[in-house]
């Protein structure tokens, strides 16, 4: 497949149509990435790096403040919603609101800002919807770190155009009832697992997650059964019921008290297996360069309840923050799209407060 | 694959060890049906009809009484347990007890009664193992219904060489916990279908099933969640949770009573569905022909709690029982075995009473 060429200097709304054309599931975002990179190159104002299927492109104009603008290149599976469509002041099609949206505001602003007040980092990267061993960032993190080094991080990620601060950690856990199988013609021989497993689901049932503030952000927790699997065969007894959690906490817990707080919730007697953890990032609003941009935006931060590459970069030393246009409730819905007046103003904006 | 001749003359232990080396998995019974039949067509005081990879061999001495001696030909999968050995006075092997123990005994009794006191259909039968559509005896049963024309039948069934009456009718069905989906970083947009299915398992848990006496036999009754599923993704709060249920009721309840028996235990506001139902037997211990068999063996009858055949010669107006060789609770488990001395018990008093 031939992908056209991208054009930096077309209306935003056009090149966000272009993007969302090109196809790009994660591990497959190779064309793309291509056509990224090819554009530019061809900017004279900026260095550019590839890993992988990630595009890094930077100034290098020795300004005091370094500030990284950051998108994925990647989408969740097509579902029916290629190619893209304008209609009613709204762009549908894949990825138009997570998040093609955001890059083309990212490209645009690539292309224009030849001498920006703050020095500024470019990031187009793979795999973001996948696995985070996969995820662009955290490949080129291993590989070239000084790629990564800012005072700044802001994802394009979908905000509705508003500042989304830290983000949520994520526990996900097994608890594993036990019981005895036996035939179902002598269950009383048996202990039913799946039976047995109504204490731990009534436990969920009646949990009633926190909201916790930090910052002045009210970060609101969940803690999910999100699967549930019992069953040997249709005439036997299942001797192990397996519930699966998703927990959503606030920055201001650790993993580990995290995992010591799904602990206390769950009954006891059964095995609990954390599968994954991963902590959120706090919002970071006294960071000089956060605050800077956030009163400049003149809005008012909310919480990011999901978790995004925010953390990510916390954890690199790098404050972050979402900022970009599109309804992050639309994410990864087959109707996704974005507002045209929304990729303008988050053009605007951000290209205002770049060039100082 | 060429099979030995079976030879109804030999000791019923190496008949039966014969049985087991010749593999018959459902749906692969027609080796072993083809060297049943040719050892019943040797003998000329049988008639013998072959209905797929069943084979019926009758006797037609106009006696006032026809009595069926039936087995099933077919095994459960293999499960290492092949060939057959003999230890410690057992015969070890797939299918030793359930129940080419019982279709050796039936097989020497085919042979060795020339002329006996009440006419006899020996009945061996293919797919009892699977699904009752495919079994031996339904398609006899609506192919040539003649040939189960009896006053009583005898299911060599591993019963511990002892009388099992009637037979538990079982009942399956789904129940359906309906939810909403949501990201788990959202989950109070959210109905937890696996949180709400937490009432059902309890009440499954909290049920104590009921002890029916019929002919005074004790049935047990049972009711067990053999299944249960619910799972989108792993951060998606599941819009569904299906519980599937297995029941064993008495056969003094109709389908329609178990079924509203079960309707009653679990709670209102969830989709509840019968996926399949089958009727039990009553024992029977009051028709001529079974309460005669009963006095002659001179044992005090048991229940049947599984689901067998049984049932499905009720259905067809004809009284029956299990009467056989290996101890029921073996049947399915890779370590079957059935004691020697059970099956020349079995092979004794069964032709003691057949003689008349």
């Amino acid at each position: 497949m031939t992908t056209a060429a991208l054009d930096l200097t077309a209306d935003v709304v056009e090149l966000t149509r272009a993007l969302v054309d090109t196809p790009s599931e994660s591990g497959a975002e190779g064309p793309l990435a291509d056509a990224v990179e090819a554009a530019l190159r061809a900017l004279p104002h900026l260095t550019v790096d590839r890993v992988g299927h990630s595009v890094v492109a930077r100034t290098a104009l020795g300004r005091a403040e370094r500030v990284i603008v950051a998108g994925h290149l990647d989408t969740v599976p097509a579902a029916g919603n290629l190619p893209a469509r304008l209609a009613d002041g709204r762009l549908y099609g894949l990825g138009a609101c997570d998040m093609k949206g955001g890059v083309a505001v990212a490209l645009r602003l690539a292309a224009a800002l030849t001498a920006p007040a703050r020095d500024v980092t470019y990031v187009f990267y793979e795999c973001e919807e996948v696995e985070g061993d996969r995820n662009g960032l955290h490949r080129i993190a291993a590989d070239r770190p000084e790629l990564l080094a800012a005072d700044l991080a802001i994802l394009m990620e979908p905000s509705d155009a508003g500042v989304e601060a830290g983000c949520q950690g994520v526990l996900c856990a097994d608890v594993t009832v036990r019981g005895t199988r036996a035939h179902t013609a002598r269950a009383w021989r048996g202990e039913n697992a799946a039976h047995r497993s109504a204490e731990v689901l009534q436990a969920l049932a009646d949990h009633v997650p926190e909201r916790v503030i930090v910052d002045g952000l009210e970060y609101r927790e969940g803690l999910s059964a999100v699967a549930v699997r019992a069953g040997v065969a249709g005439n036997v007894v299942p001797d192990t019921c397996v519930i699966s959690l998703n927990a959503r906490f606030a920055p201001s817990r650790s993993p580990q008290e995290a995992e010591e707080y799904v602990r206390r919730i769950i009954p006891g007697g059964h095995e609990f297996v954390v599968t994954e953890v991963v902590p959120g990032a706090l919002p970071g609003l006294d960071h000089a360069a956060v605050a800077s941009l956030v009163d400049f935006l003149g809005v008012a931060p909310r919480p990011k309840l999901g978790w995004t590459d925010v953390a990510r970069f916390t954890r690199l030393g790098v404050p972050a923050l979402n900022f970009g246009p599109g309804d992050p409730v639309l994410a990864h819905t087959a109707g996704e799209f974005v507002e045209v007046g929304q990729l303008a103003e988050c053009e605007r904006k951000l290209g205002e407060w770049l060039r100082g």
